[in-house]
């Protein structure tokens, strides 16, 4: 047993005083057949405790959750005191129809130019973006029937090659076929529902969407729970025109951060097959950076993540203030650390989906009282003024901890050109207990993931997952519920550390990850990996916003010299979706180097 | 393992089809030297988790907890959806003086008429009310010192008697003696601060008083815990002129319902002194019940309570809305379940103790969003309309599971003169899921205080507490992080059913426990006992109010053939405490037999 500590009351820390401290996770790394053995071990009845214990001894999991003296009460949900409005905005009707809020999306994104960026010639190609759809769907220049046959063929593809590395791990094309034809229809009858008529959106497949099961990237979970309607967010999606192409492959039950699944194949990243998508998101981020589909919906929790396989992939995704999105149909409902975000290939395109999936569930107005949401009006002249009084806030060492320096490079030199264009203040910000706030959230969202698994994992039924999995589970299943107290006690800790530092700074910036694309070992393909510090350094900059509810958004800013992409995250302050989609446009904007993966292409010339 | 079992969506749940099936709780009935035995077997590593496994399963917690689907997502604390406001109240400022709402409350009361309560002949005596004592030192009948003197000498007969049976556990002579005569002078000076001022009130020693330590009950706490300034609440009555007599005794950690304390001496029950007071806060209202002290504080989370010990000790205890008070200074500081509340021995002056202290924390205001605070305007013509509108829910199957039917028969003929008197309508309810609910309780109040003890209880520390406590931390410590958030999953349900329940009824009447004062076994006093029967008995109809968070509050209606005091509990929605003190008020005004006990005038004679 340690020696007891005692925390100082959250208020009486000297922040002035605080030393970069992240810890380091410790862990074996292991793939194939060692971890075949090493998940035997964990699950023998005594020497598997034994096992975890010294993992957890060795990560002072025990030492700040039970020998700690934590003066606060627990925060078990994020708990966020009223905010200032945010200037610029337009405000959406939460409880209105999607449609109407995406119409009001549209009006605050900059005039639309079909020459920019379309182009009938494929060669020079860049991302369509969704408004370069609809541009070509009312001008008749193409249908969504005539694309969906490119996306059915594409996504078989990738379906279809050996070993698998399927996109999507729920897929009907004929349900396609049917989608696109009744949107072809609305455009010929000159009704189209929105601007999201007739664009192709994968679902991540631990979000309901009808007809689909939902495995949540296992082979069983339909057995045990029957999908009998969309997701609130798919349905919104729905309502707006959008085809649904199918569900889209993830790491099993989002309890990873590659997106390695051995159950149906490992989606690879776009910009070098070799790689990992990053996860759990890694279908959704796989098939919008390729292009095949114009957004996705993924859940970010920590480890289940958008953030991640967005700047991993190139692209962009959004983690939403945690209550902003309505979680009910995805298989972590109930859970205090995720949401449901949009992942695109450019920031307005997360603009238009995330117009259209807005708005909390009953249960979470009364607990979380959001405030109205809104969207940066990006057409208004304001706009510049706005970015320039603006404050960033970067704690520096935090900042630089990444596994190359072309990362960190990357982002601060982004950072300077930002400051340099449009005139805002770059701030230096401490955040202390970073360890605190890595352990808090893995016992946060483990515990709750083992909760919801429970009934499911008796009977030895646990050897139906993945080897990581079972090696997370036995971790997961260790934590007692006094553990998981202490984890919340610490988070109200973090918060409020947090909460001071947004007095100061309107957003934090940081790399979205501590490291570009790993490869994928040959051995992880058939029975996964368990890699800790590739999951640390994939994790370090993405957790304070899954504790603590915030919402984040990963952006592009270029390439390490592999030609991998770099994110940079933008997190902001609760309910500030609107200041951090400017901020981002914004870094968009300014982005000297951009490339889209070739695949897709090559696929398309082939047909 | 069991087998898996799914639960319905709450909504889709039979209200019309359910069955009572409250469960029993199965556990020896242990004392002295036995329970010492059973202590040693319980922490024996295997042996002890074989015996708390079997324990569990017995009483079907894994079942309810791992091996079920519970499809709600949890609700970590209380979420009340917007209450429509009461009739008939005056609104208190919540962050203004205690002191201004203490004056309110008067204002509140019916007219006083010092010839109805007060005697200067002590032989007929009741309780002296707080407005007795307040006409007393104005019309200079008597001084606070010189009530000081009484209850200074009393306080030490209790603390000398052999055993020792005290009412308080840290106390000063000087320092009540120091207050008295401030307050004196005050009255002097023509300066009362407040209706309270000279009003003699113990506090439980869970809840910080300075400069007494704060023990909980134990015999370190103070070691490990040091007290720098009073709790809020304390701290409010303070500048009302109370006099705080000390910390009064308690059930170790508050983590039992009968008070029995082998630390300090066990305190008797003043209608019977062979009997418990009930607990947890059996100081405060045996100090109550004798007269000594006008009011006490308590905690009340379900095993540490206020209800209880009021009840089988003839007083009235209020339990307030979760968050209605502040709870910072107190042990249980951060729990889920538990709050501050007044006892004392009467409706009025519970109302005044009340005004004083309400007032939520900071935080809660966030996440809470507590209801303007108000009082029932018991002066008002309007009053008795009032209470002929009021809708009484009664499960009268519930309500008549007692240990003796003396209870449920006192309690039915208080409502049913209560209803004859006021036209008002009791109607049947039915309450589904009320063994989930048991357990869902004793994870989270168990959970949440092995949280705060872990730092303290390592390294075989353990040891120094009671050994019934010994047996509750073994299996406290025995629940894992997803029984923990599997029980706020049942939080959520059962929240559901009572907010169905308040559609149709505005409060719910039940006895406040199962029997009257248990017998002290006189093998309990030196080692204390384990009788879950008896807990399960004193518990039965406690819980849902600290469970979901709603107000409640025990009120005498006579007494069980042996004399013992009865109590109905009358449950009200959240923030309703006006509501539930409107109808306490009323019941109080038509109860037939009361009467004091004997043993403090015996002391007053003897001086």
């Amino acid at each position: 047993m340690g020696k007891k500590r005692v925390m100082l009351p959250v208020t009486e820390v000297d922040l002035t005083n605080v030393k970069y401290d992240p810890g380091e996770i410790e862990a074996p790394h292991i793939t194939g057949f060692w971890l075949k053995v090493f998940v035997k071990l964990v699950e023998m009845p005594l020497l598997g405790s034994l096992i975890i214990t010294q993992l957890k001894k060795q990560n002072k999991m025990n030492e700040m959750l039970r020998d700690t003296v934590i003066p606060e009460p627990p925060m078990f949900r994020p708990e966020f005191p009223p905010q200032e409005p945010e200037p610029g905005v337009v405000f959406l009707k939460e409880d209105g129809k999607p449609e109407d809020r995406v119409d009001s999306a549209v009006r605050c994104l900059p005039q639309y130019n079909p020459n920019s960026n379309y182009n009938s010639d494929l060669s020079p190609f860049q991302y369509w973006k969704i408004r370069d759809y609809a541009h070509s769907y009312r001008q008749r220049l193409t249908t969504p029937s005539s694309v969906a046959e490119h996306v059915i063929c594409a996504i078989e593809e990738f379906s279809n090659k050996k070993p698998p590395t399927p996109l999507l791990i729920s897929f009907d094309p004929e349900d396609v076929r049917k989608q696109a034809a009744a949107s072809t229809q609305r455009f010929e009858e000159g009704k189209p529902l929105s601007i999201l008529d007739g664009i192709f959106v994968a679902i991540k497949d631990d979000i309901d969407c009808y007809p689909h099961p939902s495995n949540g990237g296992t082979t069983w979970m339909h057995e045990v729970r029957t999908v009998k309607k969309d997701a609130v967010s798919v349905s919104k999606l729905r309502s707006c025109g959008a085809i649904l192409v199918g569900k889209a492959n993830m790491h099993e039950l989002g309890m990873g951060t590659t997106g390695v699944n051995p159950n149906y194949g490992t989606a690879r990243n776009p910009h070098d097959l070799e790689r990992y998508t990053g996860g759990s998101s890694s279908g959704p981020a796989a098939i919008v950076a390729l292009g095949i589909c114009s957004a996705a919906l993924g859940t970010d929790g920590g480890g289940r993540s958008v953030r991640i396989p967005s700047s991993l992939c190139g692209i962009v995704g959004l983690k939403t203030t945690y209550g902003r999105t309505d979680i009910k149909g995805a298989l972590c409902d109930g859970g205090t650390v995720e949401i449901i975000g949009p992942i695109a290939s450019s920031v307005e395109d997360v603009i238009l989906v995330y117009a259209a999936i807005l708005g909390s569930s009953p249960s979470d107005k009364i607990s979380l009282h959001p405030s109205v949401p809104c969207l940066p009006d990006l057409s208004s002249h304001e706009n510049s003024h706005i970015l320039g009084s603006l404050r960033l806030g970067k704690y520096t060492e935090w900042f630089n901890d990444v596994f190359s320096p072309d990362i960190s490079n990357k982002c601060e030199d982004a950072l300077h050109m930002f400051s340099e264009t449009h005139g805002c203040k770059v701030l230096e910000i401490v955040i202390p207990e970073l360890d605190e706030m890595r352990t808090a959230h893995v016992v946060s969202i483990g515990s709750e993931a083992a909760t919801s698994l429970a009934p499911d994992l008796q009977d030895g039924k646990g050897g139906r997952l993945t080897l990581d999995s079972r090696i997370n589970f036995a971790l997961f299943n260790s934590f007692s519920a006094s553990d998981y107290v202490a984890a919340q006690r610490l988070r109200r800790r973090i918060m409020y550390y947090h909460m001071e530092i947004f007095k100061n700074v309107d957003v934090i910036v940081t790399p979205t990850t501590g490291m570009t694309a790993p490869v994928i070992p040959k051995s992880a393909l058939k029975l996964g990996e368990s890699n800790m510090k590739v999951t640390g350094n994939l994790m370090r900059f993405i957790i304070a916003a899954n504790l603590l509810g915030f919402p984040a958004i990963s952006v592009p800013v270029g390439y390490d010299k592999q030609g991998l992409p770099i994110g940079l995250q933008i997190i902001g302050r609760p309910w500030s979706e609107a200041t951090i989609l400017r901020l981002a446009a914004a870094f968009e904007g300014l982005r000297l180097e951009t490339k889209q993966p070739e695949s897709y292409f090559d696929i398309l010339r082939r047909n």
